[in-house]
């Protein structure tokens, strides 16, 4: 059937996944993955499989996912893509189509990814970023932050800091590299940007995790080489929570 | 009974107006006022009466909406806050609260009021913001909007661009001062920033449809004076809608 693809699209999209089970279609949930499927089923009338960038789990945000399916008919992408915005949801936006070489492969090809997790510090979380960041009642030392940060930037073997389930083939060497982790200060708590050439299962939630018991005191900087030798992902602290996730952008 | 108060609070507060029918209590409606009184009388044990620094409307937002209530007894203000917020839901955040003179009124000693007003435009708006902008999808002249605004700025009637129900005791003189209205481009389209010393009963809403009107070309700028002369809000454009605007802050 594959032989008779003679088109193929690239999708940029933006997505609230709080309502979501997350990117990747699973039976009986609610995925980003099925919904956009569904609407183009529904537009263009022919069956796709729209591949993503990676997963994101349930709850993650993005501002810059990639995906991209195959069709055998040609497409009007910009009414196409007015089309399916009208279908979906307002918590999921395609914000272009664009047609691309068939060699394109959404995860395959991409070089980097760049994602954000926002963290709140303190009592209050403003209302209007409840549902994206990570709200952290307790002080945290941002200077001690940053240092912890730096640790994680450049090639590693991130077994410590990946779940079991992989993100896809590319993600079965655990051996990554992350180019950039800045920790940036915000109007309420902080922002970490992570720049990799792949991240493994709930990598980035992980390594905040981490970052987030050394930054409040109950880990010690120096525990950190430790645990990248452990290659166990039972002894690093748990994963930071989904929703200060984002995917923001993917480069090719 | 007001005798018996020995004691008044100023609580700061935020709050995403999107399921709220607006900050005053009315039959049958989810009030942001209603909110807060009901956690007072079971935190409290005392029957209060809040009152805003000036109402907002269905789906208006809060980054600094300020109240005040008086007591019979003292409270323990960090004590209050933090139950408060444990009885509310996460979209209204108490922020402060503060014991001030029995003379501070929320609403009548309120100096100045600062208002936002987002618009986003273009086809798409990011999931993130569409609860909290308004959606303008042809484009807007920025320079031209930020021309008209100016013709706002300073002491006049503004009868065309209040809507009938005013805002409160002191709403009743439709003459107001605006010190400032910043056009700001942001990411997404533009944000208005306005400071004044009172508005009535929809200003905002209805200063930035005008403004909107003429960014966009159906309404010439020089048509602005003759607005402020017909005193009649049937002459000017239709209110933008309540999901763009924030109260900002309350200078006292």
């Amino acid at each position: 059937m594959s032989q008779s693809h003679r088109h193929n699209w690239r999708l940029t999209l933006m997505y609230d996944g709080t309502l979501y089970s997350g990117w990747q279609i699973q039976p009986h949930a609610n995925s980003i993955q099925q919904v956009i499927q569904n609407a183009l089923l529904t537009r263009i009338k022919e069956k796709v499989t729209l591949i993503g960038s990676g997963r994101t789990d349930a709850g993650v945000h993005a501002l810059g996912q990639v995906a991209h399916f195959k069709t055998i008919l040609p497409l009007d992408p910009a009414s196409v893509l007015k089309s399916l915005n009208g279908l979906i949801p307002s918590d999921i936006r395609i914000v272009s189509i664009e047609e691309v070489p068939l060699t394109f492969h959404a995860q395959l090809s991409a070089k980097t990814k760049i994602y954000h997790y926002h963290i709140v510090t303190g009592p209050i979380v403003p209302p209007f970023i409840r549902l994206y960041a990570y709200h952290h009642r307790q002080p945290l030392d941002i200077a001690l932050f940053q240092k912890a940060a730096q640790c994680f930037v450049g090639t590693h073997d991130f077994t410590t800091f990946a779940n079991s389930a992989s993100e896809g083939s590319a993600a079965n060497n655990p051996v990554k590299s992350i180019y950039r982790l800045d920790v940036v200060p915000t109007d309420y708590g902080l922002r970490c940007e992570f720049e990799g050439n792949g991240f493994l299962y709930k990598m980035v939630r992980n390594i905040v995790g981490t970052l987030t018991d050394i930054a409040k005191g109950t880990m010690s900087l120096d525990h950190i080489e430790a645990l990248f030798k452990a290659k166990d992902r039972k002894k690093a602290p748990k994963a930071a929570p989904a929703c200060g996730l984002f995917l923001m952008q993917v480069r090719y």
